[in-house]
């Protein structure tokens, strides 16, 4: 009768466990995408700061416009430091965004659309794969790389 | 005497300690720059297997060709599947490939240029920026985030 309660009580164990990982998980992907919303809202509102308080000292980026990849943040400063306060969408929406998380490193992925309002007053919208990966610096996420490419959708 | 000797000690062991974990790091940057140079040139030549066998099941990848991203290593497969054995390149470069590693996630980032000998025999180039995140499963490498998009150099 021991042993089978002992059993239970180790499966019971295991199985909170399993539970609190899971919840762990679900947690840390909410916060990771929190984080990134967080950066966007402000990016959207012409403050590019949001993004440059989040990356890693040692951080590699790469987007359409460059020839080679940018790497760290002093770098990445230099590259936003001529449209601060010039970007000012009407609304941008993340599209199924996704997190993996190995260990202390995360790695997000979406789609981003963003409406922008033209001189003529009509919308014009803009597609992007999005790829973030997030690794813990000192108790902080931190975006260790970012790659950013547009796409073209076919409908 | 045996104070100093002790401090003296524990100091070379510090040094010892610090060159191993360069020394690894090196070592590390080296095998996962081999990995996919070794996935490259089976690519390159047609061969589709060479990444398929390194991908990872839980797989997110992104490229422009894409409406939407691709998750896991089936739809992986069923992507691939139409072009396998149809791509020939006359050869590629490598360029300034970087490895970040953090625990058992290495996310290795380079520039991409492949020369294609046209029908009319002159050399088309394209440029690509490359993502891949290789994470250790299994005692084995895989990646389980990719993401290309091209870019046109300004000269």
């Amino acid at each position: 009768m021991l042993t089978q309660s002992t059993t239970l009580m180790f499966l019971c164990g295991i199985m909170l466990c399993a539970a609190c990982n899971v919840k762990d998980g679900i947690n840390l992907e909410k916060q990771i995408i929190s984080i990134e919303h967080a950066a966007l809202d402000r990016w959207n509102n012409g403050d590019t700061s949001g993004y440059l308080e989040i990356y890693a000292d040692e951080i590699t980026y790469f987007d359409p416009s460059l020839e080679i990849r940018i790497d760290g943040l002093e770098a990445m400063k230099q590259l936003y430091a001529p449209i601060e306060g010039k970007i000012k969408t009407d609304r941008y929406k993340m599209i199924n965004p996704k997190v993996q998380i190995y260990n202390t490193t995360a790695v997000l992925t979406y789609n981003l659309v963003v409406y922008m309002r033209t001189k003529e007053e009509s919308m014009k919208k803009s597609y992007w794969n999005s790829t973030e990966v997030y690794t813990k610096i000192n108790e902080e996420w931190k975006i260790i790389h970012s790659h950013w490419s547009p796409f073209n959708p076919k409908s």
